[in-house]
């Protein structure tokens, strides 16, 4: 049986504010004709497909930043992403804000979910390493509020069976983390679904701005490497309320190798034939974690959050 | 005070079974004069540096195996590279198997030290992820029997204060997994110090091969970016025995960036000079591991050894 998987990696230009969900919706459909066109079966859209990356600014007002939330999935604004994909007989995966009541209170995630062509939601994912900041920073040319207006990931990082293989999805900054890639690839993981905002510039470490393109496509080609999977990375990129964010979105195999690479800053479509079973010869050899794996050498991975330098 | 190490890799290149210890070291004190005449003030080696890669061979005769075991560090063999280290003002770093008795027995590592200008032993380290096989298996070209020559190392990843800094040693294989850098991130370490012996072909998956220097710099780099820390990884290179040992001995910055590399496959000296403060930008910000891990999410990574899919 053939596992072949023909993924579309939707980058998309920048959102601003006053662009509506509606708007949006239609870009994506549009990303998602193109691909089905090319033969896709899957589309992968950025984290927070559907806004402007809204933690770059401080807000206090609970319903100005509830607007950015979605409370429901499917909505009626986002209900035609469904519909185009069991159209175009599709599987998307995009993020977005979440609001939800759930153990008698409001929590809110930062959320990526992947739909079936039946519109059925076959994963969900609540981002874990959530980036930047909780209180207002003032000195920066931009905020990075993450840490303010969303809880950490209550679901691991599961990996279920859909496409004929093992799918996971992680968020933006899971993707410096190895050990994001790593509870999946104990899971048997063969294809990452990730979307991103990156800022070019990092207020804390403007040092850093020019490996911008570097440092992101550096973590997951090793991450889909060291666990012998397909990592697809897809930006929101271009000029967005001001703010500079980082294209390079890529599809990664499991050689670690791009395999296929957006050259734009706008909404822009790349693609890779991707079979699951070249998964195969990194998972049974060098990555044989049954054979290769020492966890009894690793727990200070767990036992320990920050790092403690030994005593002088 | 200044933290400016000036490292030099000993990139080295085949070493064959009739190569005496002597002869060995003498090229090793060789590399170190030219260290020194460059203003060095670590040399580092490759893994195994005393003798050829032995485990690829299939032997039984334990006295034939214990040919190429140390059981004192230093002996008479060794002793002129601490007295080298001594004479030139120059630390070293290197591997070779270590036969020891400990607990009642004989035991055997694959092991590195970290030796002082001063001929003390600042840091040591017995290989924990040991590649290969046990078992004899002649369809290979040649063995990778480290499975079968070496129990895995007892000690850990270890940092220590030295040099300056906080210093940690990995060995070959141990660079293809991103758990043993993270334990020494969590230690705070600034420069890793590794050695390897990686033949450019690999029998269980020959579909590798040509990748061979990609993954080696891809690994290293990234577990350099993800712990903010120094990675000097040194190769033995060249054919030794009739099997091809990949070279690209590197340097790599705490940014991820190559910032020295070897072009030859024989005994080659690469050169950078390390300033440890350049670590604390990305320890502070991307990677300030108190800010931002999430140690809860990953216990996986200690609670199973292999992968272990999802019920179908």
């Amino acid at each position: 049986m053939s596992r072949i998987v023909t993924v579309a990696g939707a980058q998309m230009g920048p959102i601003q504010r006053s662009d509506s969900r509606s708007a949006v919706v239609a870009r994506m459909i549009a990303l998602m004709a193109e691909a089905h066109r090319h033969g896709a079966d899957l589309v992968v859209f950025p984290e927070l497909t559907l806004t402007t990356f809204f933690p770059r600014w401080f807000m206090t007002d609970q319903a100005e930043i509830d607007q950015f939330f979605e409370s429901a999935m499917p909505s009626a604004e986002t209900a035609p992403l469904f519909e185009a994909a069991a159209c175009f007989g599709l599987a998307i995966s995009f993020g977005y804000a979440e609001r939800v009541e759930e153990a008698g209170r409001t929590r809110r995630f930062n959320t990526q979910i992947l739909v079936g062509p039946d519109g059925r939601i076959l994963h969900k994912y609540r981002k874990i390493h959530l980036p930047g900041h909780a209180e207002h920073e003032p000195w920066r040319a931009f905020q990075h509020l993450e840490k303010r207006y969303f809880e950490v990931g209550d679901l691991g990082w599961p990996v279920v069976r859909a496409l004929g293989g093992l799918v996971g999805q992680m968020i933006c900054n899971d993707r410096r983390w190895p050990e994001s890639y790593r509870v999946m690839g104990l899971q048997g993981v063969e294809m990452i679904l990730l979307g991103y905002n990156t800022p070019r510039h990092n207020p804390p470490a403007p040092d850093h701005d020019a490996l911008g393109d570097f440092h992101n496509a550096l973590v997951m080609q090793a991450g889909a490497y060291q666990n012998g999977t397909f990592v697809v990375g897809v930006a929101k990129a271009g000029i967005e309320e001001g703010c500079e964010l980082i294209g390079g979105s890529v599809i990664v195999a499991p050689t670690g190798e791009v395999i296929a690479r957006a050259s734009t800053l706008g909404d822009e479509l790349i693609l890779a034939r991707c079979d699951l079973d070249w998964t195969r010869s990194y998972k049974e050899t060098v990555f044989n974690f049954a054979r290769h794996r020492e966890p009894e050498q690793y727990r200070m991975i767990v036992e320990r959050k920050g790092a403690v330098p030994p005593d002088a």
